[in-house]
């Protein structure tokens, strides 16, 4: 046990809290359930920025899978201005320059403002960098930090981010994430819920936009396609799907040798870090089936011990909201994962926390009838963050009695850190946003499934 | 049991080859297991027709929903020509005319010819028409007959044929095929596989449609997208799914509602045949799962009683060849078609013949455990149709012992006839090619399962 002080003085005070039974926890803490709604369109979070035609919602993700490479995307909304960076080591001294492109659409009765997409490459790691665009109009600059480079006891620490949405739920959850402190957010889907207002108001796109600037121009956050970035409407007669998203968040797709931005990876620290795509083909023989095999191949344990996978929709998930619908894809993929020893499987989708025990369920093969999860040391852990705290609310309505392989659930908003200490340890922990920012409500030291594939987690 | 004088001797006569079981018969025809190999490119069955610029790879599908119209496509191989058709009732007074659109593709090294599409409308009922295209070169006609108007009793007779390919034994299948005289085939994916040659060599899906052109030019085609039309080949710079598939053999998915050519019904008599797409996203929230959902509202078993849907890859199949790719499918969308009371799915992809009893696995919850088929009076009969003999060989090696869901199975090359008769009959055949073409090698009265619900079917 590394370092557990606190989280053994967290354990005592939780377990008075805690209904505990044989098969896991269902925490009996409640937030008083209200309304939620998005936050008004004046809210301070959302503010443009100042000056004509000034660069908004800034938002950067990383370039390739070394970290010497950025992807910073932004929002002028007047007018076309100009795609160019320029960036250096000190705020004073932009000596480097980059050209970007720039792009827009059309969706509905909405037409996008001019969204700009600059690659910043040769970067040195773990380098802070200053950039600033909106040369020729209004100049807004900020910084970031790359990954340091690769290696196999290299710390680093993620926080874990998913449905967020832009109520004031969402920015409690934002601001205890901003308080924890993480270098980069793996962001498990849904990210504006624009498609939740009349005619999917794309201004909503752009408010969240707004509102995610603070986090996301200043570390990468990793994005995965969530049910609300189709945005496929017939209806509206918009039937491209992902038309928002894929035209303002870019990934660095091509880098992972993947032909489409929903499934890629990258690697931060000692990470690598797969992308899924829930609502893209995945069966035998698809694009993305096929860059999934190629992918696991291509994890070095040796350099990245942690294999992180990221996907929207939960394959172990034991609450009425969206049960089982991970199964499609999980009998599909769930075998590598385990193959691969995976160490950790997170998504969102569902509007509460819940984490598994290491469980698979690998030995069904139709008529021998053994399909139930089993635990399983080689299996990942299955994390279910979609409790970032979006207009839909709370998903209150977990299965009973608590199936064997979840090991703790909690409806309530919040968010996780998973904070990777060397090759061996990693302690992950989830905060809800009813507590401090710092309090652990679920904390676990992970043990690294390739460097020490027998070694039960603690919980303590 | 109707009509069943020819069936009751074929069962006798069958009954002694084969190996019955309890739970279903593995039949113990075999034939010498021979290399298959595609037709040499001098075949004759890929011969270009005669004449500057003639007109080749004709080929129709339906229209619309209707069976009033008719999308008629065609490749031109030295120059645009055009793209007009002509067509009337007599084959001297093709006094109509549709001018179509035309489109061409490069893949790698390869760039096709001048690919024609031809929308003909406002056709009568189950009427000859006569029609001809390559005016200004080369004149050549055809003829078809369109489908009766949907009713509930109008008898209607497919062709149920998948996995065609090239070969000697394709050709075989195709003559068995206009032997037995349908009015229309319910093709379940995987045409030229030219991805099987060096570089996807797209001359293949030219040939093939020449090859095909004797059939499809003079009764629709009903395509569904295999495996093999993916031609997904990212070391070629090839990234782009279905390219020649989409270019050379449109739907008319647009009729049914659906925004992609993958996923489409037509009606046809007193059919209404869904057409799935395996190798697309079909998870909640996408394209396809939305356009089902509303689909299989739209089906009036008052008017078309017989619901049959097509696919590539089966759900209900038990050779080792593919066993449970169709899993992730099924477990999506099994309970929608017993709920619908679908009274048949076809299925291609393995190469293999097999039909399953009425099954269904949909009482699953991951905690009960209860994940075997078992026998459903409300279930499809699944039919793998995959046999129709390409350059891939037969699948040998069926699961044993066999399951339970599972009726009739055998590794040999053929195709079936689906003959509705009226709403409540409809005698289904699977022709083996080693016998005459007439032969019935697996015959089933199937009732239907809106007007006949809880009546079994018939293997006599």
């Amino acid at each position: 046990m590394l370092g557990g002080g606190r989280c053994l003085g967290l354990a005592a005070l939780l377990a008075a809290l805690f209904l505990v039974a044989d098969a896991g926890v269902t925490s009996r803490y409640r937030r008083k359930l209200e309304a939620t709604a998005d936050m008004p369109l004046d809210a301070d979070v959302f503010r443009v920025p100042p000056g004509y035609n000034a660069p908004q919602q800034v938002h950067i993700t990383l370039g390739d899978q070394d970290g010497t490479a950025m992807i910073v995307s932004w929002v002028t909304p007047n007018e076309l201005g100009n795609s160019t960076v320029m960036y250096g080591v000190a705020p004073d001294r932009l000596e480097l320059r980059a050209e970007g492109v720039h792009t827009r659409y059309d969706y509905f009765n909405y037409t996008s403002g001019f969204i700009h997409h600059c690659f910043l490459k040769n970067l040195k790691h773990g380098a802070r960098y200053y950039y600033a665009m909106g040369f020729g109009h209004t100049v807004r600059t900020f910084w970031f930090t790359t990954p340091p480079k690769p290696g196999p006891d290299v710390p680093y620490k993620f926080g874990l981010i998913g449905d967020l949405g832009q109520t004031f739920d969402s920015n409690i959850t934002l601001s205890h994430y901003e308080q924890n402190g993480g270098d980069a957010v793996l962001y498990v889907g849904d990210l504006s819920y624009a498609d939740n207002h009349p005619l999917h108001d794309n201004n909503r796109w752009d408010t969240w936009g707004r509102f995610a600037e603070r986090s996301a121009a200043y570390q990468p956050w990793i994005w995965t396609a969530g049910n609300h970035e189709l945005d496929f409407a017939p209806e509206l007669g918009e039937t491209t799907p992902f038309k928002p998203f894929t035209h303002r968040y870019p990934t660095p797709h091509r880098a992972a040798g993947s032909t489409e931005p929903f499934w890629y990876s990258v690697r931060l620290g000692s990470a690598h870090v797969v992308v899924l795509a829930s609502y893209s083909a995945y069966g035998k023989y698809t694009p993305q089936w096929a860059w999934l095999q190629a992918e696991l191949k291509r994890v070095d344990r040796q350099v990245t011990p942690w294999l992180v996978v990221l996907m929207h929709s939960p394959w172990y998930n034991s609450n009425g909201y969206h049960y089982m619908e991970g199964e499609t894809m999980r009998v599909q993929f769930e075998r590598w994962l385990v193959d691969a020893r995976a160490d950790l499987v997170l998504a969102g989708h569902v509007h509460a926390y819940e984490r598994s025990h290491r469980v698979s369920n690998v030995a069904y093969d139709i008529v021998n009838g053994r399909s139930t999860p089993v635990r399983d040391a080689a299996a990942p852990v299955y994390v279910t963050i979609g409790d970032g705290g979006n207009i839909e609310g709370l998903a209150d309505n977990f299965t009973q009695p608590q199936p064997s392989y979840s090991a703790f659930r909690e409806a309530s908003f919040g968010h996780a850190t998973l904070d990777i200490r060397n090759r061996t340890h990693a302690y992950y922990a989830w905060h809800r946003n009813q507590d401090g920012a710092k309090v652990v409500a679920d904390g676990v030291w992970l043990t690294n499934r390739y460097w020490l594939p027998t070694q039960d987690d603690d919980t303590n």
